[in-house]
């Protein structure tokens, strides 16, 4: 099966992709599944009540888990900080094949909560364990979510986030090497450009390191500012290179990466696979609708290559959905946002406002506490009818996956 | 058939009052429908170019006739300005009973949309027509939204809008009377309060004027500020009197009644009725989070009448949706949102704070142009599935209603 996420995609996000590219009355490709509902995001605190604007690292854990967490928290229990099995540990066990693709770090909250089981999600790598005492190795933990991930031997990690596996470790059993040295002794194989990428084997795990920090978006544009832009036209971002596979390119390679070593794993085995577009969140953080916009179109034609699999492959779950809403409204063209404002011309040439309020200081736009959309194609995609909850997710994933 | 709209009731103002009143874990009798979907609610302009963010009017035209229209327009075409069948008129054509139930005036463009075809959602009675100079009855036009509601004669009718109503006919055949001597005229049973509605009969329509102008909302509480409200819990609006009926109250009289007067119609005649809780959306204009989720509330409890009914008699449609999204957000407790906050304490005991941002200026604050839920169960329930378009939903309304 193959969950897509779109970081921060509310449903004024999609609608905000869609209004622009395709047009109001066309459709983008993550439109076109035949089950759909909306589901509930919310975190909870150590007491377990709830924190009405999750983040991303407590999402995550909701659906890789089927526990509500703390926010920042990622895979542990809110009350003991005790971690639980993720869905991908649960496909390992059961020998299927699993991967995991994002434009983020691939040490980012979302693919994090996957591999690993950290007190806070900025224990990205050994050098960044100051919030997570309890994890580290010193304290006999199994440390950082970088060396977390490479000890689960997932059989494809493609993202960014190279900085945090060229730590060196410094504690432990492995102190001295470098986290990218232990993937490599465990097996990976280590690429960083999509030359390489198309070079790899099915045969051993792959790491895929397409950037030092997060992958650089697909559009620009100008920011939202407090007077409001004037009327604009996003363009491609010419600083994204092209030996940087794009987020569909990347799921495309993954999913037949996949596929062979299902088959190698032997008969009746599957996949699972999770794939983020991370950046529709950080550009909205950031109050930039053309970067906002290129993230949910990447992460559209994701959702088309997906798509296109499960349309050879029946039996392939594809679920779509979003783990929290984020800051972007489409406002009337007279309105005068309180906050930052931008208008675009879009593809159907209608002026289009985007404004965004939900935070006056520099540390950027917040993340809203809004339902939001989740949509399946596949066995069991009517389990997204209606109006669910995060954690029910995982019941979805695991059921698909037949896990216990 | 049963439709029910929540004017202005996105998701956000969802996820609000469901947070506010079961808990974020809970569920509101909204939720509870097997088929969901998202819908699209842009307009138009003269030219049919997209506008990304519909008012009340132009969106209750899309689902009540199918076409997409200018924003402030009533059932009548965007370029040719002229007036299209609605879904009670086919459906009054059929033979079938027809109910319109809201908290608004019986002449805003929600219900309007219904029983008339005016150039502007002003021309609310016959003192109103300065901007439809081509519908007065001078220019031979079947006059304002009062006028052409009653010569509907619609079997019942159920708001606010009394003044409307009050108003002197001054041209064409009428002229000298007013609206209401002309319900009179045409058999209504006019009735003011919660006594006389219980005690009219199904033998001749119903006319139920209970305020004035809008009917008072179920809850109060301290707007929305530029530096946030205390922590405060909703209270109910003392002002509402007992003899105005709720929306709850008002959608199960209505059930009634048009149950009745289907079966006076003939065997296999059914009815079509819309419920409207209109002052969600007036409320999230004055950035009143209480008024907001109180009129969420009661129209949730027309949904719970509504599915009642429809769970006694199974072949009946019910379909819950929005006219369009709007300015609410919730954000995280460390925000300092751009425009106005208010902080909610929810019945679960846990702190809410609401961003109200979308304009800056008196005017209050505006919609948005988000795409917003669509749930349904019965015939036909699952044609709200996926992305679809407000149009869409009339031919949803036309194919359960079995109308040509």
């Amino acid at each position: 099966m193959i969950l897509l996420v779109g970081d921060g995609m509310g449903d004024s996000e999609i609608t905000l992709a869609r209004n622009y590219t395709v047009g109001a009355a066309g459709r983008l490709h993550l439109d076109r599944f035949p089950m759909t509902g909306t589901y509930t995001t919310y975190s909870v605190d150590k007491q377990g009540r709830p924190n009405y604007v999750t983040d991303s690292a407590a999402s995550a854990t909701a659906w890789a888990t089927g526990h509500k967490t703390v926010n920042d928290r990622v895979s542990k229990t809110p009350d003991t900080n005790r971690g639980v099995p993720t869905i991908l540990e649960l496909a390992q066990r059961s020998g299927l094949a699993t991967g995991s693709v994002t434009t983020a770090e691939l040490t980012d909250a979302t693919p994090a909560a996957l591999t690993s089981h950290v007190t806070d999600r900025s224990c990205q790598g050994p050098a960044d364990m100051e919030r997570c005492p309890a994890d580290t190795r010193a304290a006999g933990g199994p440390g950082s979510i970088a060396e977390q991930t490479v000890a689960h031997s997932v059989d494809v990690l493609l993202g960014g986030g190279r900085q945090r596996f060229e730590q060196t470790i410094t504690e432990g059993p492995d102190h001295g090497a470098t986290v990218l040295d232990r993937a490599r002794q465990r097996g990976f194989q280590v690429v960083t450009d999509a030359r390489a990428l198309g070079a790899v084997r099915p045969g051993r795990p792959v790491l895929g390191l397409f950037a030092r920090e997060e992958l650089p978006v697909a559009w620009i544009g100008a920011p939202a500012t407090a007077e409001g832009t004037a009327p604009q036209r996003c363009v491609a971002n010419r600083k994204r290179l092209e030996d940087i596979p794009s987020l569909e390119e990347l799921t495309r390679r993954a999913i037949t990466l996949l596929e062979a070593r299902a088959r190698q794993k032997g008969p009746g085995k599957g996949f699972f696979l999770q794939v983020e577009g991370a950046s529709i969140d950080k550009q909205n953080h950031d109050a930039d609708p053309c970067g906002q916009i290129g993230e949910t179109v990447a992460f559209d034609q994701a959702v088309k290559a997906a798509r296109e699999y499960t349309a050879r492959h029946p039996d392939t779950l594809v679920i779509t959905t979003a783990d929290h809403g984020h800051s972007s409204q489409i406002v009337p063209m007279a309105a005068r946002p309180a906050g930052l404002s931008a208008t675009l011309i879009t593809d159907e040439g209608a002026p289009m406002k985007v404004s965004y309020g939900t935070h006056a200081g520099e540390e950027g736009q917040e993340h809203s506490g809004v339902q939001v959309r989740i949509a399946a194609q596949g066995p069991q995609a009517h389990r997204v009818l209606g109006t669910t909850d995060q954690t029910q997710l995982f019941t979805t994933l695991r059921t698909a996956l037949n896990l216990r």
